[in-house]
């Protein structure tokens, strides 16, 4: 048995509200042996996105909970330290689920129903590794998936909430290049300038502001033909109040109620207006649509590769740091796609 | 100008909540006389519809609101009494939108941006007269939409929320037609006998009784494919807890919510459920379809010969009835389609 230890951070209760330091532990525990036909990873970025805070509930999801008193879920990219298979060898790049620790066992097997396998990540690297976790990684393939299922057309007005997050920024900029008016909705005047000077958002609410409505109303002269939805709540039902015939809202998130998922869950006042207008709401996601991954990748790539896309990353250093990182995205306080760095890999 | 009288309710005030008398007058005015190109029309039979409701408010809406102290809008069939009009001869029946009053007149103009035109029926009619503001006029053509939009497949599992009325009854025996297994949601055990035993649903949820959530888990082991909603609230928020994977929501009412649209509107708090459940929801409107009507028609009407398809009616007696009428729809009293008759036809 190895005498290294890795830290891990298991969940012990399902969070009520806002989570707080109790409804994680970090535990040490002795490091892995692999067996045969297993490899040893060590994790190198975590990705913490909205979607965390689903699997830290019991609710009804789309996978089972993250179970108690086990590491919690993740996605991550790790590198292969100790080997006992053949197609991933020592200092191999992986992509998977290695949940909030330092090391992890991967064989064959999936973990998980749906899942991302370990997959071995390109050699040599198109971008820094945290990328694969954000615009080259399952967020950039959401807000692809998402574009796609909306569909806007030049000249539409697509609204974004969540803008300056790891999807709605890439999905504001997709509808740019598709000739659509973009509007974001953002948290404060700082965000607001980066989705606008950064990103090339045609305009951005700021929906701490007392006037959001009227920003929103002010923005969105013609309407709106696609509501790229990540927050609900209030903003999305005045968007609804304001969406044109045969609309499209595209339901990638709704992080407004994820701390109240199940117990007094807020509603949506404005469902109606897709009857009034005649328009449709889609739910997506990601994990159904991974054989799409190569060809999203391909086009975000180029994208970036030609001055058409832009995107900000948030890392927080230290596995400690990934009960703070899941904070920062439920508060609205980070800017971008998060990842905490929990080791740098060793060169190849 | 002629000494006979018309009466007509016109429209005082907006209700909040639910209607009371004094929103609506019932006035006296002389008939009007029609000029060149110009038919008078008698109504004979008033349709009255949850729609009916959305009409009386000025939220955002699919048609402008009826406006304050005119005619309050209404859908109806008449006969021609009068004419200067030469494809309306006198004794025609016709389609259209007299409004909630006596007589009225018509002309080759249309009278709201979005209508029927007043159409003559046909000759001889096929089914009695109040047929053609219900199962063979708009509700079935709403239903017959419905269906289509919703598309369920021989084995799938289709709720009907307001079973019992005129649209509900009509979508859910196009379901049995498809092979799907078919749910109704209705208030009250007669009215769900009557869901069960005359129209053929495979189960009906009594919305009053304190188990409806344990009947309806228990009507629909294998989860809901598709939703046919009419009534929105808490009973579709449980639906969408038990819909399936691509499951299709066709928002075709929300008659639960019509006396509060825009003020303390009640919020939908599964609306989430689409996005785990990789579903949609569509809202669509029998204006937009008018061209289909025939097709729609003959399907039904082939239906109705071959005794697949049943439908009943509340005929309330006088115009002076109409508010009641509307009253029984929106408390759930009333069983099929409700139409208030005016006066007879006199036989051509």
């Amino acid at each position: 048995m190895s005498t290294r230890l890795n830290h891990a951070f298991h969940l012990r209760r399902r969070p009520q509200g806002a989570p707080v330091k109790d409804d994680l532990e970090l535990v040490e525990e002795p490091v892995p042996e692999p067996g045969p036909g297993q490899a040893l990873v060590r994790t190198c970025y975590l990705s913490v996105d909205p979607t965390t805070r689903i699997w830290m509930t019991d609710y009804r999801s789309y996978l089972p909970p993250s179970p108690l008193n086990e590491v919690m879920r993740g996605v991550g990219v790790g590198q292969v330290v100790k080997s006992r298979r053949e197609d991933l060898p020592e200092g191999t790049l992986v992509l998977g689920w290695p949940g909030w620790q330092e090391y992890c066992l991967t064989d064959e097997a999936s973990l998980l129903p749906l899942q991302f396998p370990f997959l071995p990540l390109p050699d040599p690297l198109p971008a820094p590794l945290p990328a694969f976790l954000g615009v080259l990684g399952h967020t950039g393939l959401t807000a692809y998936l998402g574009i796609d299922v909306g569909r806007p057309r030049a000249g539409e007005t697509v609204v974004v909430s969540a803008a300056a997050g790891a999807v709605g920024s890439v999905a504001g900029q997709l509808a740019k290049v598709r000739g659509a008016r973009v509007v974001g909705i953002s948290g404060g005047p700082e965000k607001c300038h980066h989705v606008i000077e950064d990103l090339g958002f045609d305009a951005c609410v700021d929906r701490y502001a007392a006037d959001w409505r009227e920003q929103l109303d002010a923005a969105t002269p013609d309407g709106v033909d696609v509501d790229f939805e990540n927050v609900g709540g209030e903003i999305m039902d005045h968007v609804l109040m304001r969406i044109n015939l045969r609309a499209r809202v595209v339901l990638c998130g709704m992080i407004g109620i994820y701390d109240h998922l199940g117990v007094d869950t807020p509603g949506q006042r404005a469902i109606i207006q897709l009857l009034m207008r005649r328009a449709s709401m889609h739910g997506f996601l990601v994990l159904d649509h991974l054989d799409r991954f190569d060809e999203a990748t391909a086009h975000l790539a180029g994208l970036l590769a030609t001055g058409r896309l832009h995107y900000k990353e948030t890392i927080l250093d230290g596995l400690d740091q990934a009960p703070e990182a899941l904070a920062q995205i439920l508060n609205g306080t980070k800017v971008g796609k998060m990842v905490v760095r929990v080791a740098e890999p060793i060169p190849r």
